[in-house]
């Protein structure tokens, strides 16, 4: 796998235009007031599971139009004191899994929510969320990306990231999270929706989104040769007539203008042959975001980007926001 | 492309055994039942194409649930008494299309009526009819063979299968249909559909299902190198715990069992280097069909089987046994 | 599939220098004199086909070297009137197929007379009319493009140029064909084809290329990755020393050249994840074309382009033309 | 690559039912006889090259139809008696290449007459031999397995196997050969043409088919997954009516037919892993072949079978049978 | 993906006769000898990590040739009493990577000995152990599997397989190992090296080899279509003649061989839709285990093999070994 | 496969900045004068072949480390004055292969020295010399060339360069060969290693690389997608933190600094559509070479290049430097 964008040099300087509907604001601020009218009504029961040193409950909330959604909370076992807590949202495709899969925060001293995307998890995890679509949406490509794709209000993704903002604050609700030290992350998918988190959740600590989707779609779907931007071309290739109209409704979860409404501390990482999110999707973002950041590039990887040295990098970000208060 | 499955020879004695739950019929009764308490309210809004000699109309009619599908019904121009019909249905993906999609038995003298499948048309020709999930079914993978794979009654096949009895009764309600005079085909999952149309509707005059999809899900799946039966590998790598369940679940819409439930004339068309639709899941439906059956064997090709050349075959087989009653 | 070309900014201001042989226009007056000498002899036999409401005749006329061409001339069934004319010209590798195969023109109230090309059709549709090679030509890359390329009298292309030529004269031959109503279409190699005939066909009322093939070989060459300008590649790979003299040879049937010699109104589409014929090489036909055009840009496709979309858009265009005159 | 046909125990005991046309002696005598109305007219002009220890010569001669055939005869400078010459035939796809391409059997103490074949010579190495189609044989999927294919008169390898006995007796006609010391070989299509030498020119010595081509085509066509048998799968793909009479043309030519011809001492090599041959086709031809016999096995090796180290088996099986008089 | 091998019901049956040298015992009785004469001198560094939960060390012992090897340990922070430790190879390509990758044993409250291989570890995982070849084996094909492959001695798997046994040896020498608690694992290679273990070291508890490579190498290499297995196809294509030299060489280090060796309770498992280790060289080794054994068949799953899920059956079967003694 | 780097027009102006260590000089004369150490010692024995107007001798040398390379060194058959000589080096992966593989040069009337690669020679022609590692160098990507890689003391190239230097010696050596009439080339890794060989050995006469791997690591890994540039980019996939420190110890071996040093008249030949060694990697070598130089463009060419149409080009090349000492 070659360069998959732009070099390096022309990447630091890429401020691409955003696409921006007029109502964002107004948008997100009526689809929250109006999962807020549901009841949180997070419970947390102790999984029976091989791990000793790590307790994990299984976590289930109220997010978009009330639907149940699930989670794991992992936290060190016999913990007694709130602990700060790292919120985690999966990739494309994948769902919160087993609850002995993702142990790294938890190992780390940190409560850790890692929230299931309803609908998803049949691809490489497994996911135990329904997607309910009562309305049908509209004729989609297979997948997540172009469900109810031709209205802002019928949009998976605007459920998805209610379902983030939610997932926050279930964290907030259990009595092991210190709920001033909640942080958000994830890769791919998870990094946009962190993104997304990040301007919806003033309170919020800090931010750490890697190889992030969800980022600049129209640049996506042009460019990249993998992952799920090329859903958006395959439905386009069919439904030739709504090009506009798919990406003004994508706008209202682009990460980009997410971007400009983040204050918190932020890292960033970006893989220079990403053939999925390409690297000038994730300058974008990074070069609109609000608040102090700043970014890890891999100039040889592929959409793993940094894996478990970038876990080590992102440890590190969160203790010393943490510690400091967040400039960086 | 070689040989996808067994050779000829062992084909023609090829007989499977079937997974058959014995609440099969009772299921299907009860599905029907459920979808006749709402009114089919078949409308027919003619279309303005650019078509001279043959008039489209633009069909909504009430399947399962109540839910609005869409079709066209396509006749000569100027018809003016009732015809013999075609009602045929999508293959995997597609949709309806567009009005001057799809001419052939229109032109042929036939009135015909091209159903919509709920949720897809956006991977080949444009589909028009959402399928709504009120409970969400579960997680699946991406496609629609996995939607709601856990119970037969959200199965989305279920849905999908109770559209298509009750396209063939819109078709009915047109004033230009002979009611007794209509006949039911389509290629891969068009042609699993028929034949389920050809199980569940006693007054079908004859069916044609080519390459059919929709049989013997597990053999299937354990052979196609391509196609949908893959949606079914993927979602169990993932829900390994599923297994029995889900193929337990998938019998309910699989056409080696509806096979054994029709009665009218049948002509099937199989392809044996069909990497999508292995020639043996075809042959295991064809040997159980009940009634009165030949098949078109196409041996130098894949998935798109015999396309005009079975046309043609198709159109006199229809021809024959709207004439003579249809002993073969 | 991402972007395959320039982007469409780009794209709107690319006009490429051409390659064009001194003598272009006497290579063409004497080829067509060449071809004149042998009557055109058309004949047209009624065929058995399933259909009802259209017409077809099984096609005969003498094209190059008085070699036999077949096609196919389909009608509404019982027109008495001569009729407005399609001609049109398949894509590489196809041939006329079965009477029953294409429909669209004739149910939109046209005659459609639907050429063979010699030597093709054992692709994806079935060809009847075979390419003489008296003079062997030369050795070749298998396919059809570096048939004959090392000299522009034994070209492949120059003969199915002449045979273009030729069908749109045995179309006008029928009585049931207005001679001055003809119009000429085809994708891709069709496109190429009906480009060719607008600039030797001074007659010829409209002209509607579809992401066209045989235009700007060197740049096709250079930038596709599939379809037919490989086959160039393929042949200069074995063939090192023969570069400029392949390109001197196409130059002579190349789309940019005829552009510059058509007059009557065009309509042009691109598609731009075209891999096959990509954008520019469309682009450059599309500015250099002489007379009042027009061009559908299709930015999520492939070189499936517009497809039945285009098929609406192209049938209004011809309407027009042939209501209007042409004025676009 | 795993392993691409029977295990070896099966194909030990393969011996497959040949199919073989009544008249297949009359036609290859009558074919010959055709040819040999056209006086051979051996040319054999020295070529400047590169080369100081070989010699080589630019041959032209008469082949079917008394088409004027190409190819290079290298001897040892300065040989001045006559030797034992191999004559080789190419790979599909390949032509005689440049004078300086092939050096083994000349500076092996060889005379080595290395054939163009018709046609082709655009794939790999460059030919310089055109086929003429003078009646245009028939519409034809690119290559040149299905050249003519619907004949045995018009088929193209009918030519091709005729210029290859021709071009013994060019090799025959030349005085540094010794005629009564000629060897056939090739690899691929050359080891399939040579086969049909050993059948039809009983004064040659010996012969060695390695991992041959045109051997069980029906076989070959269902089984192989790379290599020309698959155009023979494309043609049937479209030409769908034409099954039995395709099979039945080829098996004028069918290396399985001509093995029951042949009397001199061969050499078999074949590859277990090869997707273009499989092995049974060549077993088949093996355990048909009517002189004595004996078969090289590669277990790990695809189509390129032994290479360097097959030359070497065969130049001292060569030398062995002309030492001895060829029992094996 | 479809099935890759047998069925379940022929594999059910499947028990390959097996290629055992002679000296096999001799020549691991005197390999292990040879080791035991460098020192062992494990040694164990804390490591500075951002784990909580957890304690890694850095751990060095000699291996092969008295070769220093890599490994961690990790274990619940604070534990005072011996534990039970699992022992830990990686699969093909991997290192240990960072001490913070693998979580899972000590999480649940093993300690946990996670061995580096030397040479690897720059496919997927970082290792940091180096192959020294003072004698240069031979020329290999890229990989690991057919360095030194002429000989046993010079074999990399001889020097894999004593560090693996040198591995556990290691782990005893930690004051918070439990001895007579040490169960071994892996995944692919890493179940091919707990395999041989538990041949060579008596003192083992369980085993649990997962989709284990290293497993009947002949019949891997003819079947598998992706993975390690082809390197000796590679290698065989070039070196023609050595084939019985290299799989002569390969049987010392087989698990059909180590399996008729093994005592302690072992829990398989094995992919139906393995590409890479095909499920007969799984069972083939299964059932020749010696000791008390089952397995866990994922029936629509490729080399990935059970995941998380077999995490849960593995760390259940080793808590019930240690609990009960072993009796399965 | 299309054009896959810059065109021709912005090569001809590429002349990038180079990476050179300041002790590049004194590194390789430290090299090579420890190899000095060693003696030379080199052998020649005559192969029994079936070649007869060539012979072949089994050339051993001391290289680096006074490890023993193999080579062969053909010469025209009763040659008994000293003859110009041709070194020449494989390609990657390959190996000196069998006597008679490769009989050009000596044909030609040269001598011929080819030379074994260390380690290689199982990817497409056999090998015979291993690469000893008794440092262990590090752990690396499977193939050769980040053997090594984290220091240029260890690095695999430093040991292949230096017994390329040695080869040119050991054909010196030799009574048929004049000293004073040695030239180097190679295709790829061979091009590569002449380069360096044309900056080293001041005596050299002529150098002809032909798509010479090893010039401009960086961008070669920035740019392939195929070939053995991408082992750098799987190599800092893993090992992340080591971008900088490999690419400095490859700059010791990149053929963009050796070209800097390069006197004697060089022969490069680049293809344009190369995707393993793309074309300004070639042309920043090219433009940096001290000597003069020419550069053979093959437009329409993958990796394979001229191939024979190249070898008379370099034949000729190499006659009439020789001839005329050199001034192109």
């Amino acid at each position: 796998m070659p360069l998959t964008d732009l070099s390096l040099a022309e990447l630091a300087g890429y401020r691409p235009v955003r696409r921006e509907p007029a109502d964002f604001d107004g948008f997100w601020a009526d689809t929250l007031a109006a999962a807020a009218r549901h009841e949180l009504d997070a419970t947390f029961e102790p999984v029976d599971s091989p791990l000793r040193v790590i307790t994990v409950h299984d976590v289930t909330f109220s997010g978009f139009g009330g639907d149940r959604v699930k989670a794991w909370l992992a936290v060190p076992a016999g913990a007694e004191e709130p602990l700060p807590c790292v919120v985690e949202f999966p990739g494309y495709g994948g769902g919160r899994g087993l609850p002995h899969e993702n142990l790294l925060y938890a190992a780390s001293g940190y409560a850790h929510l890692f929230m299931d995307v309803r609908g998803q998890g049949s691809g490489w995890s497994a996911g135990a969320t329904p997607d309910r679509e009562p309305d049908g949406g509209n004729p989609q490509h297979p997948g997540f990306v172009t469900r109810g794709v031709l209205d802002p209000r019928t949009l998976y993704y605007r459920r998805v990231v209610t379902d983030a903002v939610r997932a926050v604050q279930a964290a907030r609700a259990h009595p092991l999270v210190d709920p001033d030290q909640v942080v958000a992350t994830g890769i791919s998918q998870g990094g946009g929706l962190s993104l997304a988190v990040a301007a919806l959740d003033p309170r919020l600590r800090a931010v750490a989104p890697d190889v992030p989707f969800l980022c600049d779609f129209r640049r996506g779907a042009e460019l990249a040769t993998a992952g799920p931007y090329q859903e958006i071309v395959n439905y386009l290739k069919v439904h030739r007539g709504n090009v506009e109209r798919v990406f003004d409704t994508l706008s209202y979860v682009d990460g980009v203008n997410f971007a400009t409404r983040g204050r918190c501390p932020a890292l960033f990482s970006v893989a220079l042959m990403d053939a999925s999110c390409p690297a000038s999707t994730v300058f974008g973002a990074y070069h609109h975001y609000a608040g102090p950041s700043r970014i890890e590039v891999y100039p040889f990887n592929g959409h793993e980007g940094g894996e478990s040295v970038q876990d080590e990098v992102r440890l590190r970000f969160f203790a010393e926001v943490l510690a400091t208060g967040g400039d960086l």
